[in-house]
Formats: structure tokens, sequence, C-alpha cells
């Protein structure tokens, strides 16, 4: 089973193809999962950017246990189990641990607003409780602006004094460096990871292990490649080329363009395909980032073959 | 069948109780919807205050069942199907239709912000295809201070044009009466309910068929009253005693405000219990929102002996 230290690097949260009835096509699935591994990054599968909370929780197991078949390392696999629903939670949680996943990303119960941080907290020990084994490792997911339950500095420091094996990690996607710097400087050897590549380098300076981050289902190699080289000198100017690309994509509506992106690189525009309540970007948005994006020369090495 | 003309009148989002290990408790379940049922309420189970959102689809399904089971007519159920993952929406909705409930009501999937009137069109629409039941009704739901995603007069009017047969109504819980009113003047023919029986004799003096209200849990008798006979000569100061109750419970946290007020009336502290993320009431909390009540004369006529 992977250590708490393989936990570390570059983590993809990889977009979910499907067809024009929206089914999740498990072929495509698997061919793009396995290009974002041969590219250095692990797998983040069911995160925010794999509309993994437009899956059912029986889709979802699915996927994992096609992406461990297929032989990708446990190592590499860090699903999401974002459930409002304690018993989605348990069996989501369950699997994760089954499969001895390096950590499973997880959400708070996200439909209540407002709720406290003792509520919270029986909401994760609840899940951690019921799963009941050594082999589950939890990453919480703090990403307020889209699930509206933050959590806090102090629901994590009661986490970790009742759980210190079991929640290893954190996603921070507020955007808010304060926040990320806040949880880097209050919890030493807890893995931090910025939800996105803008605080790679700041983050890697003040004790993060990696990121977490969307932009890595179309720039996967560059992103890890900082993250393992961050102390090169050259890393400034890397984490600058970083930067370009993610401006393009989030001009858009990120979900949709990233899924163009990879329809165009990948030659199969049923890549573009998003599931309600999503849409895809029309004719001249799917222009408009690929077009940006060539003129920063982006590419996707391999992306093409690895769909074919 | 219930005919679209039943969908009127008071309909409760009946309370889940759960056992202290969070388990659905059925017994406790069915008993108290039946007294709800007795009082003049229908029952919109799997709402907000039902604490819909923390059971799994399977769970719904299981208590939807019982309550029909139980002999509860179809013209008296209005089951909340919310979901975020089609797949999940598709089952809880073909539930409604096979038990030819007087409808169902339909949050729009919300854990993605920001969506546009399109994708949720495609949302509900997926969903009316995917049941291809001419016994599924849908009564939309307007909750946007917790689900994050409103629904507009424009995807109103566009769901309407395309399935005016099967999109019936609407809760709004927004608590914003110029909304309310903009629903019931825009579209005349449509079932609107006020999410709250603040605005019951509003509602019905200007269209409205009724109310859904979380308070209907502990006060349906006088709730169903009033939406039965809103053209008495007394309905001003009836709705006046409405919401002095109503009051009292939104000085603390509904649910848990509720669930004490049942735990005391019907001689049953399990009832207090409530599933993560949420927390019951501390006892101070518990005694003030009774001892108030009990300030207001408030009873629940034969609430004790039915869940006996």
């Amino acid at each position: 089973m992977p250590g708490v230290d393989d936990l570390k690097g570059l983590f993809t949260p990889v977009l979910t193809p499907f067809t024009a009835s929206y089914e999740v096509d498990h072929d495509r699935y698997v061919k793009f999962c396995k290009w974002v591994v041969s590219q250095g990054a692990g797998l983040a599968c069911f995160g925010t950017n794999s509309e993994a909370n437009s899956l059912s929780v029986e889709e979802r197991i699915e996927l994992l246990d096609l992406l461990v078949e297929a032989g990708i390392g446990p190592e590499k696999l860090m699903p999401g189990n974002g459930a409002c629903a304690l018993p989605d939670a348990y069996k989501l949680s369950a699997a994760a641990a089954r499969h001895k996943c390096a950590a499973t990303l997880m959400l708070p119960p996200f439909y209540y607003k407002g709720v406290s941080d003792e509520g919270l907290f029986r909401a994760y020990a609840s899940v951690i409780e019921h799963v009941g084994s050594s082999d589950l490792r939890v990453c919480l997911y703090h990403i307020p602006q889209v699930s509206g339950v933050p959590i806090s500095l102090n629901l994590i420091e009661q986490l970790l004094a009742r759980y210190p094996d079991t929640v290893v990690g954190i996603k921070d996607s507020s955007g808010d460096w304060a926040n990320t710097k806040a949880m880097l400087d209050a919890f030493p050897d807890f893995k931090v990871f910025p939800g996105a590549e803008t605080f790679l380098l700041d983050g890697m300076r003040n004790g993060a292990v990696g990121c977490i981050s969307a932009t890595a289902n179309i720039n996967p190699g560059p992103i890890a490649e900082l993250a393992a080289n961050w102390q090169a000198d050259d890393a400034e100017e890397k984490q600058a080329e970083l930067d370009k690309v993610r401006a393009v994509v989030t001009e858009y509506a990120p979900i949709p363009a990233l899924k163009a992106t990879v329809a165009h690189h990948g030659g199969d525009e049923a890549w573009r395909t998003v599931r309600p309540p999503l849409v895809e970007l029309d004719e001249a948005g799917a222009a408009g980032v690929v077009g940006k994006l060539d003129g920063l020369k982006f590419q996707m090495p391999g992306l093409a073959d690895a769909l074919a």
C-alpha cells in the first residue's frame, strides 16, 4: 500500500467523458486517464472538474474499479468521495480504502449551509468510523465558492487531534493564498495541496507537497515537472509559462473549455460533451480557447495517439 | 390517479427521524407521517426540512414505498427528488411516477453554481424524458439561499412551453414575496406554493394554491385550516396566530427546533436526533423553543397517542 509520503506531486481532477446521451464513456475515460498518468500526474478522479457530483455513487465506484483493472497503481489514485448523504460517503470511501488508494478527496456534505464545525466533524468522523479501515486516508477538500461549506482551521485541528493517521491532507481550492499559507503554517506535517498551479511555486516554497489543478487535464507534464523541480533555477520562468496556459482556460467556463481542448488535441469531438447542468462551449468559444492556446505554442504530447 | 387540481392546500416537508447511530427510523417515520396527514396536510416528504439531501436515493425510495404501503393516498404525496446527479434524479422521479404521486418536488442539480438556464433546462428535460411517463408531474423547487441555484422566470417559461402537462407548479422558498408575486402574475395556471405559511394569506389572495412549510411539521392543522378557509372573516387573525408560532421556530436552527418540539409533544426524546452535518439543539435550546411555544398555548393534538 502507498505510504502517506507518496501523497505528493501533481494530481489531476480528471475529466469524465460522456456519450451524446450523457452516459459515462468508459473506454474514453480509461484511455484519457492513462495518458494523464503517462505525463507524470496522479488522478484525483471524481473532483469538481470531473463533474463527479453529476455522477451517481455507482458510476463513480465503477470507474474507480476500471482504473484499477487498467493497471493504474493505487499510489496514483486520489478518488473524490464528495456526497451530501452519509450512506453515499460510506460507500465511496470504502471503495477507496478497498483499493488502497493514496487518499480519498472528501468534500464536506454540501447541501445544508451555515452548518457548524461540530456538525462537519461528526460527518467526517461518521465516515471514518463507518469505514473503519487503516487503509482509508482522507484528504479534505476546501472549495467554499462551489460547495458553500468552508473547512475551517478549527475543524482541521479537531480532525487531526482525533484521527491523526487518517486525516492526512487538504486540497485548498479557495484561491485565497492567505488561507493556504495559514494551513501550511498551522499544520506542518499536513499534506497541503493548493487547488491550482497558480500557487504551485509559492506553495512548495512554504511546505506544500504538490497541487491538484483542473488545468492539469491539459497541461499535466509541465505542471508535474515544476512540482518535482521547484528548486531549479528556472522555476519562476516555468511558473510563468504555466500561468499563461491557465489564464486562457479561466477566460471560459473551465470544464467545457478543458473538454474542448482535449477534443481538439485528441482529435475526438465527442470529448466536448458535458453532463447537465453544464453546457458545452459553442463553436466560437471552442475555437477561442483552442486558438489562444495555439498562440502559446501549447501542446498535449501523445494525446491523439493515446485516445485513438 | 390524482388530477393536477388535487395539487393544493398544505404539504408538509415532513421530518425524518433517525436512530442514535443515524439510521433512518422507519417505524417512527410512518407514525409521524400518519399524524401529519390526520391533521389535514399532505406530505412533501424529502424536502429540505426532511434532511432529504442527507438521505441516499435508496433510503428515500424505501421510505416512499413505506408510506404507500401504510395506505397514504398518492394525492397526499409530493416526494422530493433533489439530486446533483441525473441518474439519481431519474430513479427518484421514476419512483414518484410509479406511485402516481400528486407531484414530485424537484431541486435543480445544486453542486455546480452559476450554471445557465440552458443547462438547468437540459437537466430537467433529461429527467422528464428519461422517466417518460404521463404519471410524472414536476413541481419545481426554488430555494436559492440553500441550493445556491435559483430558478428564473425565464427557465419556468421554457419548461412550461416544452412540458406543459408535466411541469405543473413551483415551491418558492426564497422568502421574497416579490418573487412569489412575479411567478403568480407571470404564470396564471401554474400551481405556486409559497415556501412558508408567512405568505399563505397573501399568496391565496393572489392565486397561490396553498403552501409547503417546515412549520407544518408542528402546526399542520391550523395552517391547513387557513389554506382551506382563507376567505373567512377571521383569516387575518388566523394568519397572525400562525406567524407567532413560526417566529419562535425561526429563532433557532429550524430542523433541530422542529425535532425538539416533536420530541416534547410526542413524548419521545429519540425524535431530537439529526443526521450530520446538522446538530441537535442543546438542552437550553430545546427548553427554549418548547417553553416559548408553551407561552403561546401551542399544542400538537393527538401526537403523543399517534407516536405511541
